[in-house]
């Protein structure tokens, strides 16, 4: 949420908001600036959900999806940087964070490379230890998080597919997506109920489901939250 | 301080920081970038001198001193992020920060719009009400302080001559600036021990000498420092 | 057009070209980066409408909207720069620039500020002297261009009111805007074949109509568009 | 050359431009801004040395030097648009682009990568097939040039040490670098005589050497460039 940028307007946060427990926010490297921060805290208040800081490359105009070969020192900094200047928001709005999740490339980077992971998890340690940490099921940044003592909430994406070895399948890949609201809800019931998530290959791959993401940018992501949420409910699996 | 920015490089931090007791350090919109500012927080810790939050105009080409026309909000809300993020670099290195000083043109658009000073010290009051702010003595930013509850320190420049009304002289009069370092040091002395400055039409004017303002970017700024504090020693006023 | 910024869209640009003979293009100052510069050419010359550099103040989250304490030189630098790099959007597609329209507070500074407005018509000038520089009627701008020896095109608006001095109603006074097309429609025509406007105060005044400004970036741009061009037809007036 | 930014200093071009025959000059996004590429133009013509561009990765804080996964697209779009800004900065001087040298990480990897040094040497020749091309001798940006029909000039290292296999010794490597200027000057009066560098293995290898590149940021910069210049001179070789 808050990956708007000055004139520029991405997603609808507020339509979103009735349906999730807790919000990613942009912290100006990726995308927003201090008013869209200020802006999309007081909404989160508004719907009482958690805040979490949504941390970045320094690329605007690749919306922090373009790697970059940053040190682990660099992403060390860039992390207390812009998780401070949130806390800040959220502090004179009379509110903490609750968490954080590195955002785009920075997040797909701390999920297989261990030294950037560990300086993730270190900043977050260093800023305040009770900071939970999300990251992608099974990566490199839920086990640094765990190493480091940060509690930490793994990630499942309710409208990707997944391959036998547990990663993500390839947006290149044409099957990578699942387009349709009710097989992704489906899925993401399964994943909660059993541990478990069916694979392109067709195997049953342990898996573990404490946060879902969805996307605020999409077409489709009012839509999603709304079934997704429902769905849940229908299953009796409380959202907190 | 710290307004270096990636690998350019601005001032010799260190060699001044024998003689000063606090800094005011750039938050990454006017200049200094996330490695730059976590350095400057080490080296200020080092030589156990005050930190400071010294918020800029969103302006890096023009090193924050193009007057730009922001609203009280954005005042406020640019001021939040960036003592924000400048109070993580603190705090993940075991300080905090002392006081906050607005830097160039927004430092001189609050002296003047009360509208300005007011949202620079309520965005420093909301995030911690002990932040001291250091503005131009007789300033609009000094009432704003004092009216909003937040301790204050009136600032005093030592190497720039005062009109008969309390201002500045304007940086285009030739005799704006002091060049001679004991004459500077003199007025200062003069400031300290009358409450008063002789102004460049002659005439003694009230001023309030809190605090300093040594630049760090320019290439006496050293000798500058050295001298003034000697000389304050010599005068047995105490440096604190 | 063209202001739209990596992931960020904004306006819906090929919905206007039908009805436009001219466009402004951003270059990655105030809005625009080189994907979308690229792109915005190339639908440009698809439309077969004539291709405008519109540079503007180095302020993203501020949408170049913000006055700025800019030099001439300054300036001059800036629209040299920013205008080269549409040039080369341009000729890589095998076209070249018409025009060149500076944008927002750019625009209204220049407008106003007799060494700014001298600054652009100089760097339009040094570029290619047959370079069209379009500005507010009767303003500062156009009267820098005349001297310089450019053409110029005095622009008028069709969804503004004007003062009986001729300058446009502040955007802060609730009568600034005509929000209904039809109206807006007649003022156009009715500044074209007389000559003059009719001012919020009833009087009639002089007004040069060589160009009508369009908004791209509002939701109702493409009906005014489309609205002000039929009424154009019907009245027998060419756009050309 | 002209890698200052705004208010920082970096190098001392005017102290290399009598030794040498040819600049890059950084064109806003690793490096420089209107007015330091301005003046840098000047200096230049001034001293009657060629003038080419150097564009970069858009990353201020990282100065380049940090690749990003880009696509060729993209790299042709910010070349297109960078070396159109300068050509404007030399137009309106009176002057025009010679060459151009892709900087830093861009540099580093179209030196590897075929699509992208496709992309650099096409935009390249849409802008103007005159512009020679300044690549790593025996690199995938010298085939892409050559290929595309540019005229180009190979580059070699007066202080870097060179494999085996052609490549340059990494940076992480304590032999990367030759700290001497007269053994950096012989080993391009070899280059130059020979056709081929003696790799650290003691091998001869072979070598194309049309330009030789010396780094204006760093402080030994003017040394070498007098001692390279003088031994050319004293070998009898012309620098044209």
């Amino acid at each position: 949420m808050g990956e708007s940028l000055g004139a520029w307007k991405m997603g609808d946060d507020e339509a979103i908001l009735p349906y999730v427990s807790a919000v990613n926010i942009a912290c100006g490297f990726h995308a927003g600036d201090p008013a869209t921060m200020m802006r999309t805290v007081r909404l989160a208040l508004k719907y009482k959900v958690k805040i979490g800081a949504h941390p970045g490359l320094p690329d605007l105009v690749g919306f922090g999806r373009r790697e970059m070969q940053l040190t682990a020192q660099e992403v060390y900094e860039l992390v207390v940087y812009q998780v401070g200047a949130l806390a800040a928001c959220a502090k004179v709005q009379g509110s903490a964070l609750h968490h954080v999740k590195p955002h785009g490339a920075l997040y797909n980077m701390a999920a297989k490379k261990s030294e950037l992971a560990d300086a993730i998890a270190t900043a977050m340690y260093d800023i305040d230890p009770a900071l939970i940490l999300y990251g992608l099921s099974g990566s490199e940044l839920i086990k640094a998080g765990k190493t480091k003592g940060l509690k930490v909430y793994s990630e499942v994406f309710a409208d990707r597919t997944y391959q036998q070895d547990g990663t993500l399948t390839s947006r290149s890949d044409k099957h990578a997506l699942i387009h349709d609201p009710k097989l992704a809800a489906e899925q993401v019931v399964h994943m909660i109920k059993t541990g478990k998530v069916i694979s392109l290959q067709g195997t049953a791959v342990d898996i573990q489901a404490d946060t879902i993401c969805l996307h605020g940018d999409s077409k489709e992501a009012v839509q999603f939250a709304m079934i997704i949420n429902q769905t849940l409910k229908d299953n009796h699996i409380l959202i907190r």
